[in-house]
């Protein structure tokens, strides 16, 4: 362990998670004199500080005669742990893009390797107090991204959070809590099974050294880490004061995605999921797939195409069967050349286009619609009963 | 009545709803040329017709040969019913939006006066097969959109359509049920009383003659006026394929607000109304305030702000409360300038700032955060423990 490390070990436990001073302080001397700058109460030459920052250095400083860096790394080995910091192979350079806000360094838990197990990865967050509902599709989605391949990223809470962590584990996936108490601290201890599991098989994240206890302050100021290691948020439910609007706020300051599922709005623990959803720029998410299509890389994870099963076209009625064979085989076409085509006037194949696009024939274009790609290779006369025999084949 | 009436009655009965060819016959030459022209099964002279155009005025003659127009008004008259057109002060100007695919005429009954009552009017649709869920939210909107003046448009039909109507006249509220069928037709046969209810004291509208009975096409031809006539649709629910993504989508096309309800993301129900809110411009409505503050005029219909009650800043703790005070009295400030003004870290700012939003002490300004009207207006260090007692008062 070199000065640096043992210096970030030691400023994590005196300063608040993300202190910007701090930061400016560590950017213009290094860990290690930044931690000599407050065991003096000094700071740095060349460093210009005001006079709340100079108190600032004061309060670290008695903190820091309380601290006991040291042990910390001790219990942290102990307990089967580690301490990385920037610039570690293991460190998620995601966490670059909070600036100033950045951790100084983070203590682990567990088997995963953070920063791969981030790179693919969403965070799932939602109300302690959760409904039946959010609990269920919580896990789901979570089981679901595991079983595709993403990292479900939590804060290990009651409700929402728990429920994602244990759907990732139990679909066998990377799960990653991000703590605001040390990562031996067990809180809330009904989940104490849940971080001793996750300690075996995944990953526990936290900024402040084993045995740190939580504080309400730090809960808000975790958030601004799951926000940053993750790709986007999905929150599942949220009442209207949730501090998952804080983490969906984070999100949306570090350009991530701010996912949300819906609920009744009749339910207390939807409404802030809902506001978020009136908010530009919040994706209504219903399925995991959707989750996939707008935090994947475009055009690598697009959702599925709706479900909706392909009739073949000679089970379609008359009229309707008139106005998808008056498409072109390709290009789009206006509702005005299709009536023409068609003999059929235009409030019919207006209708008669809804059907066809529920039914995946069709789909809008830019100047108008056009065949979809399913609709051209499907054999236009197919006399299958089975949906499944009329699907194109490869002979 | 003089001729052109009955010639649009005559029309109404022989060509189906929004026929762009046949709008354009009655633009060329008035209602009596046009129905004159259909007898004779030859175009007015100066238009010129393609084949399929001249086949179907020959149709519409053999219709016409069928049809006994002056019964239909006979008959209509004997309900209490009445025939409106363009142009008379009871026809609703919006229509005009449908262009050539606006209605010839339109066959009333009930007391409501037409156009006044759609002048303020929303249009509430959703499935037949709704759920307790949607049938509990549409007969709620619609209750209390009726106790704010407002009009509720619907479609007559079962689930959604019969909650929203009778939600607004459990609210002595004026609602307009558009039918797919004659005004007399009672279809569905379980909404017979319903529709007797709306003859008595709201209105009942059809495109077609009394008698007429419903045919599966007319109720996608239909849901263009319920579109038309209201200044935004709410989905309440639909399934996947429902009709009334029909109904959105041509709110969609001529312009109006398209608005859903959200639901349960395991509810079929609700899979439709949540493709909807996927794309660009649906807006999310979860409370009727919403659905006004979407329709009503800018600046006009705002919605309340949120509930959420404005604490005394004196309950607030501390370093929320420095934050607070570190706000000018008027414009916008950044966090960092309220982190230096409070001496608190930037993280903090940016959680507490969170917290007072929650509170309606502050809100999102163009460049920063600024204070809330209300925040602004309460007195600075209140020590009423009743926040009702810490309103602004007018001495």
């Amino acid at each position: 362990m070199n000065a640096e490390r043992a210096a970030r070990a030691a400023l994590s436990a005196v300063a608040e998670p993300g202190d910007a001073f701090l930061n400016r302080l560590i950017d213009h001397c290094g860990a290690g004199r930044a931690l000599e700058s407050i065991r003096t109460a000094r700071p740095p030459d060349g460093l210009s500080v005001t006079a709340k920052e100079s108190a600032r250095l004061e309060h670290w400083r008695i903190r820091l005669i309380a601290a006991a860096p040291d042990e910390d790394l001790t219990v942290c080995a102990e307990l089967g742990g580690r301490l990385i910091c920037p610039g570690d192979p293991e460190w998620p350079t995601t966490l670059d893009d909070l600036g100033g806000e950045r951790p100084y360094a983070l203590w682990l838990r567990g088997p995963a390797d953070l920063r791969r197990s981030c790179l693919h990865s969403v965070a799932i967050v939602g109300s302690r107090a959760a409904s039946s509902y959010g609990v269920h599709v919580a896990a789901e989605f979570a089981a679901e991204l595991a079983d595709s391949g993403w990292t479900v990223i939590s804060g290990g809470a009651l409700g929402i959070d728990a429920a994602a962590h244990r759907g990732s584990m139990a679909a066998e996936g990377p799960t990653v809590a991000v703590l605001a108490n040390g990562f031996d601290v067990p809180y809330p201890a009904s989940n104490e099974g849940l971080f001793a599991e996750m300690a075996r098989r995944s990953v526990l994240v936290s900024e402040s050294p084993p045995g740190t206890h939580p504080h309400r302050l730090r809960f808000l100021v975790r958030n601004r880490v799951i926000a940053a290691l993750s790709r986007g948020t999905v929150i599942v439910e949220a009442e209207a004061r949730s501090g998952a609007l804080n983490t969906a706020s984070w999100a949306r300051r570090l350009n991530r995605v701010v996912m949300a599922v819906p609920g009744q709005v009749t339910s207390r623990t939807s409404v802030g999921a809902h506001r978020l959803l009136r908010e530009e720029g919040t994706v209504l998410v219903s399925r995991h797939e959707e989750v996939i299509e707008a935090v994947g890389r475009i055009g690598d994870d697009l959702a599925p195409a709706p479900r909706t099963p392909v009739l073949p076209r000679d089970r379609l009625e008359p009229v309707t069967r008139s106005v998808l064979e008056s498409f072109p085989a390709r290009g789009p076409v206006g509702p005005a050349q299709l009536a023409a085509k068609a003999g059929v006037p235009m409030p019919v194949v207006n209708a008669k286009l809804g059907i066809l696009a529920a039914g995946g024939f069709v789909e809008r274009a830019h100047a108008g619609w056009r065949l979809t790609p399913t609709a051209k290779s499907s054999p236009p006369n197919s006399r299958a009963s089975d949906p499944a025999e009329s699907a194109p084949t490869d002979a």
